[in-house]
């Protein structure tokens, strides 16, 4: 049993190496301090960096920072990364990042200020400095600063053995390459060949023997890397080339750095949906309050101007005050009914599918969905109604209501992130805000004019 | 201008080729549906596939199931999936299952019934159905399922002219392969070699001089495959070794085996908080009501008990309309506040980052986070009442109400997720339901209480 359990996995930090240096770090054993922290893996010192305090991180920074490893800066949220750059000052900076491979330089620094940014550069060893120089040149979030710059193309008329000599004696190759391209003499590329199949054919094996058979996906150097994420995604890609206005091959780009994307993308999703900016459990409380306070004063503006509708039929309510108790329910089943709409279309016109159907139909088959559910949900609030009330005309009045605002929010949440997405906005941001404007609203209006009518 | 269009990358399909494929069908030109559709990628079949209607499926089903690409199969949506295996019937399923890798077969039909499963397994050859039992017997969603259960491992002691023999002369090695793992006596891994390394190693070179220096972190075949997407993307691993109990190696995993399931994960939060089940866009407005009614008539009920505590008080609505009217500003703040805390408890359980903080400081600080937010919206919140109605004691009661319900929201929106997940349940699924349930409780109960006594 002992022998088991050493052989099960762990990932993470041991909650007793960070009290065995949270510990070190109140004794100022600062060599027991250095090779605890720095034993981890940069994934895990990030974690734990996060999770001090001002005074904590600053000790630690002082301790660690001469041997610090550069790949901690691409674990980092912005604001902690920018306290460590800083800490370092622009040259020892430059000396950690000059260690990253360039991607990952890159996603380092883009976030720093463009004084920031050249400063750093300055110190950065010219070949490397133009490398950075020519990812950030590419668009914010482009394929471009995504991928690997340096990767390995030869002809399709090569044997083995001269690629294999090729790769024996060259300099510069990148550190680690699954993929051959195959690029014609315009430097296209045009197939590709697995390093696996290279190893396992004999010396005269020609490339062209060898190289797939199947169309070769090339990326498109300025495509967005929420794009290129969801094609490796769809077609289960491991790597793709990466090619520039001209069709030439540029750079290659691996699963591996586009895995994040997707869930960062479908997160950000999910936050802005939840009215959330700021994701880091981290931060202070009241970091965290200024950050959700936007949307929460917006929701109070607007369900203000939607309660003005209320204040309108005050008369009514005080005459028939089962109206003021029936709102909030004809409100929420609006709200609902609108949200279920709204979170398939944020993440189907995140995914692409709108595209592919339509927006006339997905709005045409949403209003059907919402009648049918509406007209069940109108005949079970009739009774429920009735039952509490014995008023014949109430309960039909209050079903009435709530088929026809169930059918606007179901609507309305599809309606709104078609329209952000037209205009050119994240259909995810501040749908919710207005989708509630609008069905607690309506909803108000629906129910008091119906009954102010009819009752 | 021409040749750069060219060049441009172009995915998924083109609108013309599917309406030429539909127009065909339609006028019985088979071999032409045949020759368009199966041009396609697997993934384009699967997508154009999902947008006909049952009677086009079937005709295309006729034209094209002699040649079908198993590939396809992965790619549809479990109810295409099993309609194309039904029509196919078990023998040719398994004709087509065996021409898949098995990780990718063990995707077809696990989802099938276990009579379904053991009928294709039936027409499968002997020695790839023994591999696909096998990953089988791990539980579902294990990373026993998802790994590739052929891989290349060596002794450390081998030279690359060993290792290059031993790859050119094997026969059953993996069609593709990045890494391979060293082995120690007992075949346990305890480093790895980039396949690139080999290529660029002269013969001579030992493969203890080339593999990797870092502690290499292999997986456990038991362990949920959403852990291992989330240890990938953590450590931006491109690649892990497979472990069973006892340490030993039995399988490998590559990013892009897992590179959907962390977009899925957080996509299954979206839906769930959101009250949706059915993501499929292509599903009738029928089964898309029934999948979305369930949630529909929870809220009904729980808004139905809720309002109940306005009933209690109709009385004081009716002496001070007002009340009707300021209630659903008091509930929808609250129902917001705690919204926010449960979207962002719901994504740090599901990244683990909630087990690095701790509970209690989480609950902690979101009493604070919305004390603070709950406090600003209460002064503005009075300024508008007291501008509105001139009134000061209805103006207090209505802050304090909106101060105390906020405080509830976020606190009820931080423990309900963390409280279903103690109890093993999914956080996100009907967090929301529970959460308006309670805030809208609440908020009736505080908002009218305080107004009884103290109006």
């Amino acid at each position: 049993m002992v022998a088991e359990k050493k052989h099960e996995t762990e990932f993470g930090i041991n909650q007793s190496i960070k009290n065995r240096i949270l510990s070190s770090l109140d004794s100022d054993l600062n060599s027991q301090v250095k090779k605890l922290f720095l034993e981890l893996h940069p994934a895990d010192q990030a974690d734990f960096f996060s999770s001090l305090n001002f005074d904590q991180r600053l000790k630690l920074l002082i301790v660690v920072a001469s041997e610090i490893d550069a790949e901690i800066l691409t674990y980092l949220d912005d604001e902690l990364k920018n306290e460590v750059i800083e800490f370092l000052g622009s040259k020892n900076t430059a000396k950690a990042i000059d260690q990253l491979e360039v991607d990952d330089a890159v996603q380092v620094i883009e976030t720093l200020e463009s004084e920031g940014i050249s400063e750093i550069l300055h110190h950065i060893p010219k070949e490397k400095r133009d490398e950075i120089e020519e990812a950030l040149s590419y668009p914010e979030n482009s394929v471009g600063r995504l991928m690997q710059q340096s990767f390995v193309a030869v002809k399709k008329d090569w044997s083995v053995a001269q690629a294999t000599y090729y790769l024996q004696n060259s300099s510069g190759l990148p550190d680690d390459f699954n993929n051959i391209v195959i690029v014609d003499d315009n430097f296209r590329p045009t197939s590709e060949v697995k390093v696996s199949d290279i190893l396992k054919s004999k010396k005269q094996i020609l490339m062209s023997d060898i190289m797939s058979q199947e169309e070769i996906k090339s990326l498109s150097v300025n495509m967005d890397k929420e794009e290129a994420a969801q094609i490796f995604s769809k077609y289960s890609l491991s790597y793709a080339p990466v090619v520039d206005m001209k069709g030439i091959l540029v750079g290659v780009i691996y699963a591996s750095d586009v895995i994040d994307i997707l869930q960062e993308e479908a997160e950000e999703d999910i936050l802005l949906l939840g009215g959330v900016n700021d994701t880091n459990l981290y931060s202070s409380s009241f970091e965290t309050a200024k950050s959700r306070a936007p949307w929460l004063l917006t929701s109070l503006l607007t369900s203000s101007m939607a309660v003005s509708i209320i204040a309108i039929f005050s008369g009514e309510i005080q005459r028939i005050v089962a109206l003021a108790v029936l709102l909030p329910i004809v409100a929420s089943l609006a709200g609902n009914a609108g949200t279920q709409a709204l979170t398939v279309l944020v993440r189907a016109i995140a995914t692409n599918e709108v595209s592919n159907i339509g927006a006339v139909k997905i709005l045409l088959k949403e209003v059907i969905t919402c009648s049918i559910n509406g007209l069940i949900l109108a005949i079970i609030a009739a009774f429920i109604c009735y039952f509490w009330q014995s008023n014949f005309y109430l309960s039909s009045v209050f079903a009435a209501a709530i088929l026809g605002t169930v059918i606007i929010g179901g609507f309305s949440g599809a309606v709104i992130p078609l329209l952000l997405h037209r205009l050119k906005f994240d259909p995810a941001i501040s749908s919710g805000v207005f989708l509630i404007a609008i069905t607690d609203t309506f909803s108000f209006l629906v129910f008091l004019g119906l009954a102010t009518l009819l009752l």
